[in-house]
């Protein structure tokens, strides 16, 4: 079948508007229609050419909630009509990773999707008969796209998919790398590095947990008023001071902080923000993802004296089992969504939603097909 | 009055045994006859010069245990005769470390003990009337030494103290690195990185919580067999292999280990040991200390994905609150200690036990005086 797709044919370019060809489901796979995506600093980042593991020429997106159209032989947990968010976090429930209890980072299809390609080795995208690799298992920048089972959540049909689609990334990862993997205690003191779509999700988990105080940091002011509503109590544009803003972190909250987040893919904020957090028990979660061949460091001592350096994938959220729950504490107004969204556009504008995101004048661009 | 002592006048010298002034116990102080000490590699950094903050001359020692000689003014907690152990990690139970019930690192004597000096900033050592520094607050290598009340724990008199002294720092560090930092559970997988007596009291902590698998990583093979009787059920030395040690211990385990522990101080083992732990769940402890201003790194890939950096210092243990229970343990026969003593010399032997250290030879000597 023809879809309508934006295509990453080769990088450092735009995106390119075409009808491709979209094969019919396999094996253990799913035709979703998707309704609304979003973009991402990830598709930024390998649409940039910086990712090593990136391939052209491709279907982007990784953010987006769709309709089931069809499924595949044995595919026994979905049906058509089904609403849908992909997930580029898999969740089989029989491989180690989901049997251990400790990890949402499945197996399954990891070694294909790190590829480009389905679970079987092959895409099911082409143009003009040429093979397009698929994108992180997800694929949203086609209208038709096919992923294998155990990457897709199915949520509640009342949920606006245009919204919920924002939780197939940005949203759940940031919520969820404060409840899942900080593990965050009421009456804490919490950093957060960056003021994206993550950063703010961060904040609206710490303030969801009762953080006491939650202090905001980036670099353009112009973010602080959002944080403000999502629950940030403090503001720091590390630009105001000369000192290291770890010693202004820790200056502020009388030896550091409980929690910090890292929030933007910069490894040398992400040593800022281990060393910020409090001697013997500031625990710092990295999220963001640095560019390719990039390492953090720092003192040994600044582990031996307690601080903890963790990371994040997806907020830890294992997307099957997990993700309906999120859509059911949207809808119940638990968790915010609506505030994220700074433009809607129809998906043909798809390139402009780009540049938006690299202006820093939005922070979530949703995508109607 | 006077004390037998074993004194680094200088870096890089072997100690001068010589008799020194000692002054009695201050408010809040207690003056201690060591009566058995141990030499560590922390003593030897020092000794070395390449600690930064090693302030000459001083006396060193701080794996130690002796009885009770004097109390100053307010000293509640401890009498005249008790048994006790020096602590370099003091407990004070009032500060907001103590108070916090998530670290051991308690802050009540922290500045004045780094600068070489009791709390109120003066000292009680001195030869020919010159000022000597103490050092670590325990300054074992006096016959007799004073240290502040929250410096001490209390142990049972029935123990021998000859033995016990290495409840001081090694065998206490190892085995509650695995207890209470790593919290290391049955059926786990170890990587221990250094067979000195860290590691081996690692091997043996692991040993006591029941880990299955037990890797001792060396590349002095003569270490193995003392591995063995701790407990480790693997043994590899990265000598015999030309992949990286973090590749070679993944392919031996299946995808890594649940807990790596460094008890070497080398910033590149601390790296194959983050590097080694299982993507999703494997923690690494930094136990060992690194030279002045080196750092660690790793891509930020490998937490996202999973794994933890955590260090340990005493290995999480409160000294004061909880020594006593390893010494009764170690009386109960549930925790080895005889097994660390290679060596056994009159104190004034001290130089030699330095090097045996430095050889490879020894595991602990204890100095009798």
């Amino acid at each position: 079948m023809k879809s309508r797709a934006a295509i990453a044919l080769a990088p450092g370019k735009p995106l390119e508007l075409v009808d491709i060809d979209v094969e019919g489901p396999k094996a253990g796979e799913v035709l979703v229609r998707i309704v609304a995506t979003s973009v991402c600093h990830t598709d930024a980042y390998t649409l940039s050419g910086a990712d090593p593991e990136g391939v052209f020429p491709a279907v982007l997106g990784h953010e987006g909630a769709g309709i089931v159209e069809a499924v595949g032989p044995g595919v026994t947990s979905l049906a058509v009509g089904d609403h849908v968010i992909p997930l580029y976090t898999a969740e089989c429930g029989k491989c180690k990773f989901c049997l251990s209890g400790k990890t949402n980072l499945c197996g399954a299809v990891r070694a294909t999707q790190g590829k480009g390609l389905m679970p079987d080795g092959t895409t099911r995208f082409s143009l003009d008969g040429k093979p397009l690799y698929h994108y992180m298992g997800t694929s949203t920048f086609s209208e038709y796209t096919v992923l294998p089972e155990v990457s897709l959540a199915r949520v509640s049909k009342e949920a606006p998919l245009d919204k919920i689609c924002l939780l197939g990334c940005g949203v759940t990862t940031g919520i969820g790398a404060v409840i899942n993997t900080a593990k965050v205690t009421p009456g804490s003191t919490v950093a957060v590095f960056g003021l994206g779509a993550i950063g703010l999700a961060v904040i609206q988990g710490a303030q969801m947990v009762k953080a006491a105080r939650i202090i905001a940091i980036d670099v353009n002011p112009d973010k602080f008023e959002l944080a403000r509503q999502f629950g940030a109590t403090d503001f720091v544009n590390p630009k105001d001071h000369s000192a290291p803003i770890q010693q202004v972190i820790v200056d502020m909250t009388d030896g550091g902080v409980d929690y910090s987040f890292e929030c933007i893919g910069n490894v040398n904020v992400m040593r800022s923000a281990l060393e910020c957090c409090h001697k013997g028990w500031g625990e710092s979660i990295i999220i963001g993802v640095a560019g390719a061949g990039q390492e953090i460091s720092t003192r040994p001592f600044q582990l031996v004296t307690g601080r903890v350096w963790r990371g994040s994938a997806f907020g830890g959220v294992k997307g099957r089992s997990q993700l309906p729950g999120y859509v059911e504490r949207y809808m119940n107004g638990e968790i915010k969504i609506d505030e994220f969204i700074t433009h809607d556009m129809p998906f043909d504008q798809i390139n402009q939603a780009f540049d938006l995101l690299h202006e820093g004048k939005s922070i979530r661009t949703v995508l109607h097909y």
